[in-house]
Parts: structure tokens; C-alpha cells; sequence
């Protein structure tokens, strides 16, 4: 069964808001079998959105509509909605007593007619009660449609979504499963990957597709598998992972959906009982960041010294003035130094050290724009690579912050 | 005139990924004063595609096209493109020389025919060159209707977008004026700050509209302006700003729509020559990563101790055991230490500091899931507020961030 999420407000279509809520109820239908057609974003416009309902009419099972439902004169939606189905808005007194107390408790003043309007729906629509708000949610049918209409707050669309929405999809149709599995990889580009496992991808059976899903120096190779019994599509899905494993395990990071290469070091750290801390440049702190964003980061992460200045490289890192005249501030003794330092200030088992230029202009250093060096400290020794990662500054900051994680990783894994 | 936006991608049907491009691509139209009457998101299936542009063919006048240009099988954007252009498929001599050379810096390896195929394009079609990645960007023109397809990786649709496709634009279409102009206010609610501006706003003439745009701790107001004379637009916004400003001063951060906070922190900062450093806890380091996402941050930005570890405070940051013993590790008495001591050791103006839980477990110390100190030393003095973020983890981090950075703009603007 097919289902189309369309979103309403002039104030995606110039660009001022992003659009995560249709993201969202398209991740909670993919989840029960509802596969997504089409997501549509149109303007607080009459004729726009009848236009909209009645091209989707019959096309799709459901559609899931968020959006002008608020207070203000250019929210439509509801009285739109209701002359589509040809009905009147009449008040619902559950959802009117709901508005009257939250309004009162929260504003400590009596409700005004606008406060009452929340209260209309179309008279043969289904309220779904909105616990978190005064704009309820309305089921609505027509034909071989359901249109199903959602306040945009997040918050509340998310309530009705969970708790009204699906349960009534689930009840009301019958749904093939579905089975997602995804790999998380590093270091190796989509299109190489791509060849590598080329025959592999050749001979899945066609009920199980494959996404390649790129982000900077990752790549999550997703499975989809479609089918009418569970069991068989975990089995083949599973049997497919076993099968692809091998080609890809020198840059396979992880087999769950949640899983970041910070996620899975962390994993390994607290497993290990090992610790890590980094000593940031040209990264200014980005990698701590990350490995801290992380809950239970404090059992591994011990923390970092950002030395952007040259001179806190010396005073805070100890790095020899001697080893930053000799060799310059960007380069591998440096690195190094900041690495072993690190791990000898910050007393941890590993430390990554990162110094670089990234631009846009040269600024200290006599390096190249993009020129990294990023070491890697140990507790049986250290190593330093060069990387040169190009442009601009926002790119070559993201790829030193996942070499420096991945390089580590590497290392983790060999114990 | 009119254009449609259109991203294609299973991921974002499946709700995966939120589409991001379709606002940055809005927002750049609309800057320019074309309007997006609709925003498609479809899936990497053939017929959908074609259904799709032949839908918006002649109905509107640009079609912007995300997605689907990577070298693997799933992208079927470029194909389906050409056939509906009824073309064929020729390799760009110039994307092919980029392609390899691209391949062989970064990846020391002569290029693969999956890497050669990023070279095809319609032999109709203009070729927007793709500086920074592999895929080229398409212009193609059908009937009334500019078809323009890009990659949907996000840094590579922005550069095309910026550089190829709003200048083309420009060049070949009239639009009417428009100008846009943004102020960034920070710590006053939007309805409070409409409340505040109302009979301003009330005032403001029919040609200029007013938009709030919130984000955490933030809100943008935006000014736009249409009609026929480019300069009159100009002064009748400066003129509104005029009047607007001493009712904000107390918020306003700046007025460009460029401006982040941390933007406006650098330019202060290196305008009065004075340096800042940070001491961080529960924020990992962010608040160092976003002061150096900067460029020119050395300027100004000296270094950080991250000090997640308790021990790292009293070893590194020479936070005085007995302080930490007798008030706990989150208290103002330890963030105030921390700044004062960042301060010193890496030889700033000001520092930032701060120590908090940032959940989801209480961890070591005895505060609140929530509750976070910031500190800030400046050169009369250190002061100290308490906040509680409530949760999850990563919005006590970010707003703890937020307003490390808000509480020292607001010293540095007493200079």
C-alpha cells in the first residue's frame, strides 16, 4: 500500500523552515510496511491544495497531511480540508473543553473566538485527540483515501503520529513486512565499494533492494527486504550480510542502523577499558565533540587540549620550540609530539593529534591549504599520516575529524 | 515566474534523510525573487521520474532536481533525465580530465568505468562544472521549461547552486526586485519580540513583509521587499531598520543574514584585538569547534582544555582538588575556577567555561540531568550563571553552547 505526506506553509517553499516532520512520518509508515510514494510541499493556497488532495485522490491509500492548522488568518488547511469533503466544520466538544482548560491554565485568561476555532473539524471527520496541544489531528475518508491531517509543531505531529495515527493504519490495512538492515562503512568511496561488491549485488533476489547512502567518508550500504512472512525476509537478509561480510570487513564499522564510528569506538573503549584523548589544531575541538556527543562518553573520553594557537601547542602540549622552528607547526614531528604529549598529559591509552591548514588562506604555516597531519598515539607506539584534503575549510575540517577517528579505530580493532 | 523543486531518493521517502538541499535551494531562488510554487521528493524509480517532469513541464518555468547522480546502480537520475529529453548520453572531455584527476590525487589509482560514466551528460545539455566533487551539474531546456539537475550531496548542490545556477538565472530571466535583509536577535522569545515590535510591524508599508524565523535561543527577523525600483526597495528597508533597531538593541546580534553568533564574536574580537579561549566540560569541545569553524579564528582564538575528565580538571586546568571535594564537580565554584585558570594558562582576554550534566544518567557528580554552570572571565573580573537545559543530552549540550557564546557577546558589546 502506498501512502503520500504532503506539507503545507509558504514558509518551507521559501526556504526559511526545513522540513523535518515529513521525514519523520515517513520513517513511522516505513516502519509498519507503508511504503512512501511522493512527498509534496505546496503553499497556503485554496486551489493549491484542492488541486493536491485530488491529484493523490484514489492514487494512494493514505495521505498524511501536517500543517496550517494554527490560530493566524494564512493557516487554510482545516476549512480547505473540510470543502474537499464536501462537509461543514462543526465544534467538538471534547476538543473544545481540552482548548478551554489549556488556555486557562497556561494563559490564565478565558479563551477568545480564535481559541474556539480550534475546536471546529468537518463533521464526519474522526478527531484524533491532541493531548500535547489545542489543534486536534482529523482522520478523514473518501472514496479509497484516507486523509489524514496533522498539526506542523513537531512535537504534536510526532503524539498524534505515534499514538493515533499508526495504531489506526495498523488496524485499519493489512501490510506487507518489511526488513531494513544497514551497513556502516568508512575510508572506501561509494563508487569503489560499488565494484567491489559488484556480484554480490548482482545476485540479490529481487525482493531485497540495496541503497547506497554516501556522507562525508562514509558509506551505509541499506538492504530492503519485502515480503509477506517476517521470518523469511530476516533469514535472507541475513544470509545476504553473511554473504557480503567478507568483501567488506577491513572497512565495516558497524551493522546497526545508530551506529557512528563514534558510537561503536566508544563501544569498543568501554569493552576494552580503554581510554582516549585527543590534541586538536586544525580540528579546533571537533573531534572531542563528536566523541562526547555520545552518552556515556565519560567512561572512555578523557578529554582534550585544543592548542589552535602555536604558542598553547608549547605552553599547554609541550611541544618542543625547537621540534615547531625546525619542522614548522604543520607537519609530522608536530603531530607527533602532540600525540605522545597528549597521552602522557591526558594519561589515556590512546590520543589523536591533529595539525593542519584549512584555509582559506595559509595563515602560520608554510603548508598548503588541506595539508593535514593527524597522529595516532597507542599504548605501543605512535604513527603519523599526511593527508592533503582540499577544500574549503567546513570539508577539510569533517574529513580530519573522521580520519582521526577512523585511523584510531583501525588500531582499536587490531587488540 | 515559477520554479519546482525536486529531489529524488529512496532514503528520503523512507525518511532516512532529511532533504535539506530543497531549502537551501528555496531559499536561494526566492533571494532572487523566484518563487517555488511546489517541492517534490520521489523516489529512484524511472516512471516516477518522467511522470514527474512532464508534470511540471510548461507549469512552471525552472525545475531544480536533487539526487541521483552517484556512480552506482541505484542513481538512475541522468538516464531518465536524457530520455526525457530524448538525447543521448556523451562524455564531457573536461568532467572526464576532473573525474580522473580528482581520483588519482585523493585516491592514488587510475580512474574505473563507474568513475568514467560521472563524465556523461546529455549531448544537449550545458554542463555546470562540479568544482568540488565528481557528478556535473545539467542545465537542460525543454519547450518553456530549464530542467537543472544536480548532486544531492549537500556541499556540491550548494557550490553548483551559488556559482552556476543563480547566476544563469539571473542572465536569463527578469524578475522583480527583491530585497531581503535579516537581523539576528538572540534571547527573546518570538512571541515576546512580536509583542514587543507590534506597532511597528503594524506601520510597515504594504511592499515590505515581515517573517520570524525561530531556532534555539535565536530568532531571525526578515525584511522583504518587492517591486519594480531596486533602489527605493533599499531605502525603505535601511529606513524601517532604522526604526526598528533601538526597539531591539538589547538582542540584536547582527545584521547580516551571514551572521552567527560566533561570526559576529570573531569580528568583534579581532576589531578590538582581544583573544578568548575555552575550558569545557559537558560541552566536549563544541564551543571551540564553532568559535574555530571561523575563518581567521586564529586570530582571536587562542585554545581550549577540554577537561571532561574530573582529574583533567585538577591536573591540566589546575582546578584545586579541595574546591571540586567540597562543591562537586558541576558547581559554580568549579566553573568559575575553570575560567579564571583557562584564562591564565592559555593567556587570553576571556575565557568560557563550563560544567554540567548533560544527561542521560546522573554520572559523577550530584546535579541534575540538565543542570549546567557556565563561567565567564573577562579582564575586570569572572561571573558565573546556573541554567538548567531539561534534556535530551544533545539539546543541553547545544543550548549550553548557545549561551556560553551569548553571555560573552554580551561583555565583549560593554567595550
Amino acid at each position: 500500500m502506498k501512502a503520500a505526506i504532503v506539507t503545507i506553509g509558504d514558509e518551507i517553499l521559501i526556504g526559511q523552515i526545513v522540513d523535518t516532520n515529513s521525514g519523520f512520518i515517513a520513517k513511522s509508515l516505513d516502519k509498519i510496511g507503508v511504503r512512501v510514494h511522493e512527498m509534496l510541499s505546496i503553499s497556503d493556497d485554496k486551489q493549491h491544495i484542492l488541486e493536491t488532495l485530488s491529484k493523490l485522490q484514489n492514487k494512494v491509500e493514505v495521505v498524511v497531511i501536517t500543517g496550517g492548522l494554527g490560530p493566524t488568518k494564512d493557516d487554510i488547511t482545516k476549512k480547505t480540508l473540510c470543502e474537499y469533503m464536501q462537509d461543514t466544520l462543526v465544534s467538538d466538544e471534547k476538543v473544545l473543553a481540552h482548548v478551554t482548560q489549556l488556555i486557562e491554565q497556561y494563559f490564565k485568561r478565558p479563551i477568545t473566538q480564535v481559541n474556539k476555532d480550534q475546536a471546529l473539524v468537518p463533521s464526519q471527520s474522526e478527531v484524533l485527540f491532541n493531548q500535547v496541544g489545542t489543534a486536534p489531528g482529523m482522520w478523514m475518508e473518501k472514496e479509497n483515501t484516507v486523509f489524514i491531517s496533522l498539526p506542523g509543531v513537531p512535537f504534536e505531529m510526532k503524539y498524534l503520529t505515534e499514538n493515533e495515527v499508526i495504531p489506526r493504519l495498523v488496524k485499519k490495512y493489512k501490510r506487507p513486512y518489511i526488513v531494513h538492515k544497514t551497513l556502516l562503512t568508512y575510508g572506501v568511496g561509494e563508487s569503489l565499494l560499488a565494484e567491489r561488491i559488484e556480484s554480490w549485488e548482482d545476485n540479490l533476489p529481487e525482493f531485497i533492494k540495496l541503497a547506497y547512502l554516501p556522507s562525508p567518508g562514509r558509506v551505509r550500504l541499506r538492504l530492503t527486504a519485502r515480503g509477506k512472512d517476517e521470518n523469511v525476509l530476516l533469514e535472507a537478509v541475513q544470509y545476504q550480510i553473511e554473504l557480503l561480510q567478507p568483501q567488506i570487513s577491513d572497512c565495516l564499522i558497524g551493522l546497526d542502523e545508530e551506529d557512528t564510528l563514534e558510537v561503536v569506538l566508544g563501544r569498543m573503549l568501554t569493552s576494552q577499558s580503554k581510554t582516549i584523548a585527543t590534541a586538536e589544531s586544525c580540528t579546533g575541538g571537533k573531534i572531542a565533540s563528536l566523541l562526547t556527543s555520545v552518552s556515556g562518553a565519560s567512561n572512555y573520553f578523557k578529554g582534550s587540549i585544543v592548542s589552535y594557537a602555536t604558542e598553547v601547542k608549547n605552553t599547554v602540549l609541550h611541544v618542543s620550540e625547537e621540534v615547531i622552528k625546525n619542522y614548522s607547526v604543520v607537519s609530522e614531528q608536530v603531530a607527533i609530539e602532540m600525540a605522545l604529549n597528549a597521552q602522557k598529559i591526558l594519561q589515556t591509552d590512546y590520543a589523536i593529534a591533529t595539525t593542519g591548514n584549512a584555509g582559506p588562506t595559509k595563515g602560520d604555516a608554510d603548508a598548503e591549504v588541506g595539508t593535514v597531519f593527524i597522529a595516532i598515539a597507542t599504548p605501543k607506539g605512535v604513527f603519523c599520516e599526511e593527508f592533503n584534503f582540499g577544500q574549503p575549510r567546513e570539508k577539510v575540517i569533517d574529513r580530519a575529524v573522521n580520519k582521526g577517528l577512523e585511523l584510531v579505530y583501525k588500531e582499536i580493532l587490531k587488540n
